[in-house]
């Protein structure tokens, strides 16, 4: 199923756009499993496993895996492989290489690890992306505006007036022309900015990191891209919310609180 | 010691900027050894002992060993290994991410897998940048004007007249100021840009990557830099120069010309 539909029928089912990033940090864990051998595999299934009901993508940060080196891939392919078919997974990967290159980290996170999605720099341009898009069924997501204070450097150069992050929406549209599989990266601290890329970019479906403890920001979010083709991920927030034994029915709590926020935006 | 000062010594040493490219595809290796079960590594570690004579650095293309997940994973460790002390290794992994994220990738490829050096993306800025260099004695090579035909589509964007290449090399010089630890990754078909980002950016190694069969490359390449603080970069026409059982020998024999090519632009 193309990941449109997938993502469609998702949020029909569930009423969530809620994506949540497994970033999970060895000295961070509860210590009830924090001394176990398997711990970072434990604590990621029984996070999916408590708050799937609200959850529409799960976001696997690669960084955190590759700490561990091949390890750490291992128990990455575990725990990509918990994530339940009612919901869309993520490789936070952020790739972005030539032709030959990109074919071969597309054939490892869609081929060998079963991604639905990833995200990927468009630094590289067309032909770097092109690999990826050729997996039709999937999609990409390019960094466009991102939430770290250095996006300041580079991503708001101007040409005529138009910022760079403008200028990768704008071609990134150009590039779902072809198969509708194409996503984009806006940090949710940006949220002004929300709107102007939405115009630019209305086939897109955004991927919206940066969405924190705060209760109003959700639906400023929402508000300001004005329709539901998104997905809005919260990371720490859910996977720490408890630090003890109940870390995994706090997760719960406070994704289903994100949820809940996001209902009234989600069309019927 | 730290990486500049490897470098210079290394090029003192063999009178070689040559980098040799270890992106090994099952489907192309040798006859002979193709069917084993540890093909890539066995042809990787054939290809550096035949060629470490000529060699100032190996770059290993992560995407190639990805597509192999965790497996390809452990290759990448063990080849990693058989690098000997007398030659660089570079991570070309083309990472880049924020903060906390960056510090593991960082953590992965300099702590984990003991390289020398990265490429990374410079999109994200500064603060994706700084987690890579504070591990102070190795290096990160940042995506500038690449090579490939989708380079147009953003590294060209320009700021009253100035590209965004020549932006991030300008920002690259800066970031390098702390621990003069900054290389640029500058294709070798661009070769008449060299000049000028060697203008912009005085001390900043450059990777060129983009250096095939033809001749006259090297000395162009060198002639425009005006200076040996560089590693040239080769991969398919080196590791595939033959076909049969005599593939290290023919990488050595290539490896040798590109050398020699190099020879006369290094201070002695």
């Amino acid at each position: 199923m193309h990941f449109k539909d997938k993502l469609a029928a998702i949020q029909k089912e569930k009423k969530s756009l809620l994506c949540i990033g497994l970033d999970p940090e060895i000295e961070k864990l509860p210590p009830a499993i924090g001394q176990r051998k398997d711990a970072i595999y434990v604590f990621c299934r029984e996070i999916i496993n408590a708050t799937a009901a609200f959850a529409a993508a799960y976001k696997i940060n690669f960084a955190f895996f590759e700490r561990f080196g091949a390890e750490g891939w291992q128990t990455m392919e575990k725990i990509a492989g918990e994530i339940p078919a009612g919901c869309l997974s993520i490789a936070d990967a952020k790739r972005g290489d030539i032709g030959n290159s990109a074919k071969h980290y597309a054939e490892a996170i869609f081929g060998r690890l079963g991604f639905d999605a990833v995200t990927a720099n468009p630094y590289m341009g067309k032909d770097s992306a092109e690999p990826f898009l050729d997996w039709k069924d999937r999609a990409v997501f390019f960094l466009g505006l991102t939430s770290n204070p250095g996006a300041i450097d580079f991503q708001f150069f101007q040409q005529n007036g138009q910022p760079l992050y403008a200028a990768v929406a704008q071609h990134v549209e150009q590039w779902n022309s072809t198969h509708d599989n194409c996503g984009l990266v806006v940090g949710a601290t940006k949220s002004e900015k929300l709107r102007q890329i939405r115009q630019i970019a209305p086939g897109l479906t955004f991927l919206i990191p940066g969405v924190g403890a705060q209760g109003g920001t959700v639906a400023t979010v929402l508000q300001n891209i004005g329709d539901s083709n998104a997905l809005i991920s919260a990371s720490r927030s859910i996977i720490y919310s408890g630090s003890n034994d109940d870390f995994a029915e706090a997760a719960a709590a406070e994704a289903r609180r994100l949820q809940a926020a996001m209902q009234p935006f989600i069309a019927c």
